[in-house]
C-alpha cells in the first residue's frame, strides 16, 4: 500500500515565525523572568522586549529564526511539545547571549535599530548580562530532566564552543591582511562561518530531537541541514553587511566595508582575476579604514568583481544542500514544507 | 559490635592541596588544550600556567581550593575517581571564568601577582577566553556521561546563577551609600557573599556526589558546609582586602578601601556604635575614593570599631558551622579529616 500525500495548503515564513514565536515567548519570558533584576533588565533589552529603562515595547527583537528551526526541528520528528520549546527558550538564549558578547568584542554600537547593550549600560554589566543569559540556557536544558538531557547539554556546550573559535577566527581576521600570502584564505573563512553561524543553527534543529532520543541519522541530516542554512544565512549576511539598507537592518551603509571586516563577497572579489579585483586589492591593501566615499568605490568594486554575485550563489547553492538533507531522512512533511519556506526567506530577507 | 576509628596520621592543608592538585591538573590540561590556540593561550594565562605571551611558568595560579573541594567531596562519598575529577576540572573551569569577567566588570588590574587578564590582552577578547571557559565547563560535565550528568549539569549552571546574583548584587552595592536608610543591610551583604563565593564551593562539595547518586541528606549536608565555607572565605577576602600584605595578596594595601567596596568589616563598623564608628561614618560618606593616608585612617577606624574583630569571628563561626555539617552524616573518615584541615587553612591563610 503506498500513501498519497494530500497536498497541503502553502506556508508562509512570516506564519512559521509568528506561529514559533507564539509557542517559544511565554518560556522564555518565565525563564528571563527568574533572573536578578538587573540582569533580568538588561536581558529583556538585548531580546528587544523593553528599552533600556525598563519600559516595555511590542514588535522589538530579531526574526526568532533559532527559536524557529528548534521548534521545527523538534516537530520533524515528533518529539513533545515541550522538548521543541525547552530546546527553543535554551537556543535562543545562546543566540542572545552571543550578540551580547559579540558586540562588546567588536565594538559595535548599534543592533537591531537600538543601542548596543554595552552602549546602553555599559561594558561590565553587558559582559554580566550575557554571561546571565548563558548560565540560563545551560540551566534550562539541563533542568529539563529525562534520559537524553546530558547529551542534549553536551551539544548546546559543543555549539558554544564552535561559537568561541569562530568569533576568535573573526577577531584575528581582522588583523590580517587582505592580500599576499598571510590573507584569509577562503577555506578559513568557511570555517569561521561554520563555526559563528552555522553551529548554533545546527544545535537548534537537533536539540529536540536529541531530547526525543530520534535516530542518529536523522539528526545528523537534521545537524547538517542546520550548517548548510548557517553558511547561507552568514553569506547574505555578508551581503546585508555591504549593500543592506539601513534603514531595515539598523546598522550603518557599507558597514563592513568601513570596518575592513573580511567577508565573504569581499574575500570572493579579490581572488577573481581582473581590473576591478585588482583595483579593490589596492583600495584594500594599506589596511586603513575607509572613509564614505572609498567604501561607496569598493562596494562598486566588490560588484564588479563578481563578489556579490558569487556570495548569493553561495547562499543559494547552500541552501539547496540543506533542502537536500531534509529530504533525504523520514520528517513530518509538513514541519518539512514549513523547514523548506524558512530555508527561502533566510535567502531572500532584506535582499 | 562497635567499631574503634584508628588514629590517622594528621594531614596537612598544603599537603591535601596538592594531592588534589596532582588529580585534577592533567585532566584540566586536556581539556583546555582542545580549545581554539587564542582562547586557549588566554585560558592558559588566566589559570596561571603561562605568561601573557605564552612562556611556560611553573608555579602559578590559585590555590586550588575549589579543585580540592571537588576531588574531596566525591571521595567523600565513595564516588568513582573520575567523577571527582570531572567535577573539578568543570569547578576551576567555572571559577577561572568568573575571575577572567569580574576583573572585566571591576576594572581590576592585577590578579595573582600579575595583569588581569583584560590588561593582558583586552576587554574584548578576555570576555572570549571567560566565555571559552564556561562553554568548556559545561561540556566537560555534560559529556561525563551517566544517568546524573543532567542533574550534576543543572546545579553546576544553577552555581552560575548565583554567581550572576551576587556580581550583580556587589556591583550595585558600589552605588549605594555607606550610611541611611540606602545603606546595604547586613543581610544584603550575606545574600551577595553566598552567591559571590558559597555557591561555587558548595558546587565543587556535590557535584562529585551528585554524579555518584550520593542520598540526598548526603548532598545536602555537604552542600551547606560548602555554603558555610563560602562565608567564612568571603570574610576573609575582605579581611585581607583591607589588612593583607599586598606582598602576599598581590593587591594593593587597603585596596578595597580605597574603591569604597562594601566589605563585611566595614558594614560591621559602621553597625556599632562609638566613636570611631562614627569618625568612619563621617569619612566614608562623601562617598569618594579615599587617598592613601584617609584609607589607612579608615582602616584603624574600622578596627577600633570592631569591624576586624567581627569578620574574624564570623569567619571563625563560619567554618565551625561548616564542620558541623560534615560531622553530621556519614562520609568516608579520612575525607572528613582533610576537609576539616582545608577548612582551617581558609581561615589561617595569610592572616
Amino acid at each position: 500500500m503506498t500513501s498519497v500525500r494530500t497536498p497541503l495548503p502553502p506556508v508562509s515564513p512570516a506564519g512559521v515565525l509568528g506561529r514559533c514565536r507564539e509557542l517559544v515567548e511565554p518560556a522564555l519570558r518565565e525563564a528571563v523572568g527568574t533572573l536578578h533584576p538587573w540582569p533580568r533588565r538588561m536581558a529583556s533589552f538585548a531580546l528587544g522586549w523593553c528599552e533600556a529603562d525598563g519600559t516595555p515595547v511590542t514588535g522589538g527583537g530579531g526574526k526568532g529564526v533559532r527559536q524557529a528551526l528548534a521548534v521545527l526541528g523538534a516537530e520533524a520528528v515528533g518529539a513533545a511539545g515541550d522538548e521543541g520549546v525547552v530546546a527553543a527558550v535554551a537556543v535562543e538564549l545562546v543566540h542572545t547571549f552571543s550578540l551580547t558578547h559579540d558586540d562588546v568584542m567588536d565594538g559595535d554600537e548599534r543592533r537591531r535599530h537600538r543601542e548596543s547593550a554595552w552602549r546602553a549600560y555599559g561594558t561590565g554589566p553587558a559582559v554580566l548580562a550575557g554571561d546571565a543569559l548563558f548560565a540560563l540556557a545551560v540551566e534550562t536544558l539541563a533542568r529539563h530532566g529525562g534520559g537524553h538531557t546530558g547529551a542534549a547539554v553536551a551539544r548546546l556546550a559543543g555549539s558554544l564552543r564552535e561559537l568561541v573559535r569562530g568569533q576568535a577566527d573573526d577577531l584575528l581576521f581582522e588583523e590580517r591582511p587582505w592580500t599576499g600570502a598571510a590573507a584569509v584564505r577562503p577555506a578559513e573563512y568557511e570555517a569561521m562561518a561554520a563555526g559563528k553561524t552555522g553551529s548554533l543553527l545546527a544545535c537548534a534543529l537537533t536539540l529536540g530531537p536529541v531530547l526525543a532520543d530520534a535516530p542518529p541519522p536523522v539528526v545528523e541530516a537534521l545537524g547538517e541541514a542546520g550548517r548548510q542554512l548557517g553558511a547561507a544565512f552568514q553569506a547574505v549576511d555578508d551581503l546585508l553587511g555591504i549593500w543592506g539598507d539601513p534603514g531595515t537592518t539598523g546598522k550603518p551603509v557599507h558597514g563592513d566595508l568601513v570596518r575592513g571586516k573580511k567577508t565573504f563577497p569581499v574575500l570572493a572579489a579579490l581572488a577573481a582575476d581582473g581590473p576591478a579585483a585588482r583595483e579593490l586589492a589596492a583600495l584594500l591593501s594599506p589596511g586603513v579604514p575607509l572613509d564614505a566615499v572609498s567604501a561607496r568605490r569598493a562596494a562598486g568594486l566588490v560588484e564588479a568583481a563578481g563578489g556579490r554575485d558569487a556570495a548569493l550563489a553561495e547562499a543559494r547553492s547552500r541552501v539547496a544542500a540543506a533542502r537536500e538533507c531534509l529530504y533525504g531522512v523520514p520528517l513530518a512533511p509538513r514541519t518539512v514544507d514549513e523547514l523548506v519556506a524558512l530555508t527561502g526567506f533566510l535567502v531572500d530577507r532584506r535582499l
